[in-house]
């Protein structure tokens, strides 16, 4: 499972392995309301991750990296409020949680840590077998974060070259 | 109910109206192992408030405002992820939040909002009635806090004053 985790809008995708091949189970976002108070959105949160992880069996949480957006320390609080009842969620769950920087990512789905969004959205569509790119952003994140997350815990090459 | 929110050691103290007086039912802090993984320190944090709301009829959490420690946007960040878990426990027990900003705490409790420590530990030591003055300082500031949400939310001068 890859989170791109945000107070507003969470995006999350499974992806499990078919023989040789990668498949995508589930992907979307989970909104919480703005009207809402911080409480009830972060509820909103977690009662959404509840969900998937209901329908799915899930051994890995792959997250992105808490440290990267300190140039907006509002923002940064405010998401790792999400970020804590997502890591919560995994906790309650029993699943261990990766966290990998977004260069990371990008170096592993790429081979460049400066992929641009175009290059890591075909990266993605070609990896998964999708019929086309995938959208909105914040669940082509996270699908990227779940393939990161299965090759580094797969592959002690990957992990050694990333 | 007051919170001072941290990954390390949250603090908090549990005060009632008896009649006249207002009463501290319960206070303590929920410590974190330094070892351990990030969700399993959020699910600490989690475990140990909600035992707390399972002993204990609470119509509010008080606890300290959220964006009061810019200058160290690392230990804000992993203190909004302690927080995040502390608001959904407040939320799943379908308590209210309410925020307070750590000058207005000082100010309702003494009147003076940069008060220094020794005198809160006194306001809080004569407005709960206690035998000493309470420790250690996440304790101390749990009561404060508790405090400052009683009586902003039941004395509407108070609440125009502060």
């Amino acid at each position: 499972m890859g989170i791109d985790p945000g107070l507003n809008t969470t995006g999350y995708a499974v992806i499990s392995r078919e023989g040789p091949r990668l498949c995508l189970r589930e992907a979307g976002v989970i909104k919480s309301r703005r009207a809402d108070t911080l409480p009830e959105r972060l509820r909103e949160i977690h009662d959404g991750l509840s969900e998937v992880f209901s329908a799915h069996s899930i051994d890995l949480m792959a997250l992105e990296q808490l440290f990267s957006h300190y140039e907006r320390p509002r923002t940064a609080i405010l998401m790792g409020h999400a970020r804590g009842v997502i890591c919560l969620a995994a906790a309650l769950a029993g699943v261990p949680v990766e966290h990998y920087e977004p260069t990371r990512v990008k170096k592993v789905m790429t081979g460049n840590g400066r992929a641009p969004k175009s290059q890591m959205q075909l990266a993605v569509k070609m990896q998964l077998n999708l019929q086309s790119v995938p959208e909105p952003a914040d669940v082509a994140d996270a699908m990227a974060i779940s393939l990161c997350g299965h090759y580094l815990a797969n592959n002690p090459i990957d992990q050694a070259l990333a």
